[in-house]
């Protein structure tokens, strides 16, 4: 079986355990054979997709009451991945989602590290500078990288941490934000592992 | 005595106790009388008042030996007002700093409440939303408006909380900040109560 987890520009692929990312130009569905399961955020490949046989929509199979009805799919895999945890998705966006006994408590959307970083810089040529992943968030900054780094990171990973563990990281920036968790789990094919564990739920139906 | 707050769009000016704010285009300190002492981030304005005998700049009172190089006046003349506690100034960038015993003890900057809702906007079509100020922040959202504002403001309020008290709060969005906290002192003259605080300073040396 093959899962897809496709973006915007890239798409992430596990086909018999093996896993490789693709620019998506390069993905050609069609010359995949055998039986794939899919996560789409880019309209155009999901009409595509929609007209080969083979190809199999992850939504399909989503109990969509578990959820809000404007959820990124790929942040309800991740939490179709964990059944009690708090769940960091460190993508363009940041998203925080808390499960519970397999039931979604609800979540919250920050800015992505590089997108707050760009919001800095459009506010003023002062604030025009590169996080330092090297500050201590838990002390107030005396310069200006380091009170910016401190005023997006210091209140995330504080509010992050007071909602329990075990938090688990995903996405191109998790192993950035997981300096900041003591003991962090960082899972780079969370939203497969979720993925998988929907298609296994449907074939035991 | 007269006190100007100069902005990029706006002047704030405090003069024999009445407080004023007028566009910056019509702003005419050529026209004003009287000793005058202005805080100003506007460098073409700036150069302007330089020249006139009777116009101040208030950065030659500061003792930058308490704060950092590159640190906003604006926001060192808000630190002047408070001797102990936290101070917010909620405005384009969100300010944060601590003030113990009369000593800066560092501080953060956060995007504006408007920066924020157009960064999130900038990432995709179905972030761009208003953020709804009804929210319990205490708790974790369930639909997309309210996923924004918990990022946004929930890790700020928890972590501008976990500072200690008094909080003090000025700028634009000062009112809408301190409904997230139970007892937030707004006060939108701070940065002319620095101003005045170090003029008399000066006049007593």
């Amino acid at each position: 079986m093959i899962l897809c987890d496709i973006g915007n520009t890239t798409t992430d692929i596990l086909e018999n355990g093996v896993y490789r990312k693709i620019p998506l130009t390069e993905f050609k569905p069609e010359l995949l054979s055998g039986e794939a399961w899919y996560c789409c955020v880019n309209h155009n490949m999901s009409g595509m997709l929609e007209v080969l046989p083979n190809w199999h929509n992850i939504v399909s199979v989503i109990d969509w009451n578990k959820y809000y009805p404007t959820m990124g799919i790929d942040r309800v895999m991740v939490c179709e991945a964990i059944d009690d945890g708090v769940i960091m998705d460190a993508g363009s966006a940041i998203t925080v989602d808390v499960m519970r006994d397999g039931v979604h408590q609800g979540g919250f959307i920050s800015l992505g590290l590089r997108a707050a970083q760009e919001a800095y810089a459009r506010l003023s040529p002062a604030l025009t500078t590169s996080f330092n992943f090297e500050v201590d968030l838990t002390i107030m900054a005396k310069n200006t990288p380091d009170a910016l780094t401190v005023g997006f990171l210091a209140p995330l990973v504080h509010k992050i941490e007071s909602l329990g563990k075990p938090i688990y990281m995903t996405g191109g920036d998790a192993q950035i934000m997981a300096r900041y968790f003591s003991d962090a789990i960082v899972d780079e094919r969370l939203v497969f592992k979720g993925m998988q564990k929907l298609i296994n739920k449907g074939l035991q139906c």
